[in-house]
């Protein structure tokens, strides 16, 4: 049985972690931490686990939980992250950090986005991304996992094999992202309020949201090719979800009509994602309901234009924010990391 | 033009106030003020008045407000209403009062369940209880008007007839009612948090909610007969609207069946409201959006038992929370009080 | 391995069936029938299921079915169900029955409330209600198996208790419960349309609800005296859950004060419940949002008046209608019948 | 007074009609027609109207209706609205018209997209577009105008002077729009029952929907210039409101910085809705919230890239689908036509 320590318990992703956990037969929760609300239990912060998982909750000591534990869940806001990663790897624990502190490639890349110091610039550009899609065997040796950001999931898993197969053009890529409100955070704001989002879509951060340069990254990582990308994150009246529309150019081949480039393209996706229980290259145009409270992925291609003239390449992509975008992958990296069964409890 | 001050502009019931006096043509919104925003546009607190509502943000000063409006509407909270109440009034102005402060009989009912000493004990009784529906007299040459709460609205209006005419037992009355969220406030708050409450119904208060009390109060003054009341409210995920499910025992007369009853009930709510623009006694179940964004009143009498033997009489009546159920009746106050249609800008 | 047939497909808790039975490590959906969509694959109704579940649907035939199936969930209409449990039992399968058809006690008290005339009268009263709190032996060997119905599940759980113990009066009990919309079914009808339910919340059937006889037989069954239930439900708007508020009077002790009352209450549930893996007697008012998704109950207790003149009894259960609702009962009791523990899966 | 007859009576739109009309000074409706609940009242289909307009609901003759009536509002589907319009016009009645029948400029195009045989093509690029911040001239003096779809009006307002002013490309001009469900009309359909919809959000109809031919046309109607769009919708989990997010590349100015750009495109916006009272052109982003249950329109500009090396502009723009989307655009369409202020009533 792997134990699995939760540091920082109260937010919405390690509610979704002990969740997963419960019905996993190959991990166990064996800490949560919090820095307020010691010596509860768990289920008195979700009161969904009363009952269920009744563990109390413990301050921050990097050494007894590598005691307690063989795997840390780091669910810490960024910034704050890195420095508890540090003294928990310290500890002799693998982590897996749920913060963006070590996804980015670079140090100047990660200070201009997020505004602070980073205190562990070592480590920086030498973390595997948490996407078992592509990384796996990155991932299966790996003393830390930066686990992925919720929308850059949903953009780099349609986007990466196009742009690596050089089936679509890399300068002019948008990414219009709709998502529900779980992942704003848990943290009490006017802007997150019942009556605020609810009946509600609004877009924000527009051009200027962290998620953007994540993509980036890591589609540049995976397919070798800079890409631009103009993203644009909604928040929707919704617990979760996300859905990204993406456009793109299609790179034409002689003869290409909208049916044949749409065939390559869903041919490709097929092709990447043929032996990935989680992700499914679908026919119809996926709905979030389709994969909320699931691990799973449902991605499509339509491509707009005359017949003969094909027009731009469409992609829609719909994951659950809380699960395959932050907690249910950080499962799937820990069974990863143990030489479990990718799916095991998911 | 009746001229009107909006004290406390930063909640919900402030800007349905805003909102509504926009398309009243017998009044203008002159002042809004806010302690915290002085300066602001009222539509900076509130987008949906972009370009509609620009007025800028004052302090709080009762005899300049005196001079540039002719009512005040005092969205403040229970407490710390009586006290700009009373400021307001000494500086010459007719006030509607959104707070509790002056809604209930006695000091001592008051500050048992509101825990605060009252600021201004000497007017606690001799408000008027802002429901036109029975109070239009007093309302009209009233200086300052108790503004009622959303839940008495609408248990008070099908109940207090009923008990008046003696049709149904006064000391067993249930009073099982669900309000959307904006009931709760713009206070950020874990528990109004849009994840927190969407998708999710629960009880609250159960047996303890202020309410209750005032419930008892004001039929007891309509009908001249004390009642007993168990009071359970339910948040439910909506933004606006309460519906309240009411259980009470018919009075019986010789030969009763449950048409005979539910017949009796309709015919006695339908005389007490024949002559009442927004009360509406219906022959089908009421929902909540039969009436959010309106002023109006939908209610209906159902008899549960076996035809020859008649069991418990069912109330159902349905208010928009933020309309009837405070902003809306402040406005029909108001007409009231001005001599206007009643109807007006509703 | 258990082989389940689902029959009938398209609805909800077929769904959720099939939902649950990808994640059991003991059983296996290998049947699914609809009259309609013959060689369709399941995932075509329910796209949620794309990539994971793609059995194709075959129409129904018991004697095929038996080969291929060891247990048959029989997800159709009330009336119609009957006749095809009778199919399936003949063929020697094993069958959870998720309509009505045989949880009442009496073939006159079913053809009242559901207007038909029963095809298989003689197994009426002699099939368990599928609750295995309370049955658990029977349905280990029963050949048929009741599915409870929803908003039964969520009234006698907390009631049957207290009336077997004698703690609250039989002849007077309210049951005003509020359910998410995927209790009305998947067939479109207006009244279910979003626009029609969403941010409103309404009664229906009031005082005549088929569940209300339910609730009375089966707590008559359980607690070996008849009870007398007034049930009011309402259509609210969320995607799943229930929440049951009830009201009943004390059987009050000398010197009982409301916390007395309310001890001896919570005790008498904790002691039912001590051993069940599902049932949860917390001391926080559940939220439905605390049990969707799961097979998980919630329930507590509330005493109402002066502190010592103990007033009404409040009980608060919340559970999943598709879930402990439905389906995830079925698979509890399948588990059960099968000697399977009873919370894999689940 | 005008009179108003509503033709087709039990949609969305038909409702939101005749609820604006309770509150319009200077209009009565005094017609509602049926094909299949003749004399019924209006308020038995709608029940919000129950007390306010009782009016009972008759068949569909012409020549009756326009001794009633001095105007029509038309809400019937496609198709089969562009015949009941002859009609009404034959027998001397204004006409305003929510179907696409007369909105485009050629019976090819219409007929192309809509799949029929236009039953009066001479009148075809012939009938003014009911948006009265470009066509107030001709509406005044129209006896029939077609009333905008939503997602145009959504697209046109914000584009069209972006266009006309030459600030835009011409050629790439993507608009990704997200639609509340009452869009999809009140007849009862599985894709929008409560539970398919809810807690959800797809893409529907990509690149294939009839209303981006209506902004490309409308679009160069207005600016003078041919546009190339493409459009995708998305089905939304609330009742109304639409958003539209749109991607354009600016047409750039020597020395231009992203601050010149955004600040040239927000300055040509204001000038053109100056004197328009529902349209704001606003500095925050706008949410649909801030426009539901108004006739008002909210729009911003922003521009992505790197400070002095601007990349796209993005358009946010948010209507209620219901109110300026059809039938507040209607009735501010009605004022036009009949000489009363444009916002009397809304």
């Amino acid at each position: 049985m792997i134990r699995v320590a939760l540091i920082g318990s109260t937010g919405y992703t390690a509610w979704e972690v002990a969740r997963l956990l419960l019905n996993h037969s190959g991990a166990n929760l064996t800490v949560a931490t919090s820095r307020s609300d010691e010596g509860k239990p768990l289920s008195e912060i979700h009161p969904s686990l009363a009952g269920r998982c009744d563990l109390a909750l413990q301050v921050f000591d990097p050494v007894r939980i590598a005691e307690q534990a063989d795997v840390a869940m780091c669910c810490l806001p960024h910034g704050a992250s890195a420095q508890s990663v540090r003294e928990l790897a310290d500890a002799g624990m693998r982590v897996i950090d749920f913060s963006a502190d070590f996804r980015l490639s670079s140090v100047p890349l990660y200070e201009h986005w997020y505004g602070v110091t980073h205190p562990w610039p070592e480590r920086v550009g030498k973390v595997v991304y948490g996407m078992p899609e592509f990384f796996a065997e990155e991932i299966a040796r790996a003393d830390i996992v930066a686990n992925p950001g919720c929308y850059p999931t949903s953009a780099i898993m349609p986007l990466a094999p196009l742009v690596k197969a050089g089936l679509i053009e890399t300068d002019d890529i948008i990414v219009d992202s709709k998502s529900g409100v779980s992942g704003a955070g848990r943290t009490a704001k006017l802007g997150t309020m019942y009556c605020e989002t609810n009946e509600s879509i609004a877009a924000y951060a527009v051009a200027s949201h962290r998620h953007g340069p994540e993509m980036q990254d890591l589609i540049h990582r995976i397919a070798g090719k800079p890409v631009d990308i103009l993203f644009t994150p909604h928040l929707t009246p919704m617990d979760r979800g996300i859905l990204s529309t993406m456009y793109a150019r299609p790179v034409l081949q002689k003869g290409d009509t909208t049916a044949t480039v749409a065939s390559r393209l869903m041919q490709t996706l097929r092709d990447t994602y043929r032996e990935q229980a989680f992700v499914h290259v679908v026919d119809h145009l996926p709905a979030t309901k389709h994969v909320v409270m699931t691990n799973h992925v449902q991605m499509t291609v339509r491509v707009s234009g005359l017949e003969d003239r094909p027009g731009r390449v469409i992609l829609v992509c719909a994951i659950d924010n809380l699960s395959k975008g932050a907690s249910g992958a950080a499962i799937q990296n820990m069974n990863v990391m143990f030489g479990l069964e990718p799916t095991m409890g998911l």
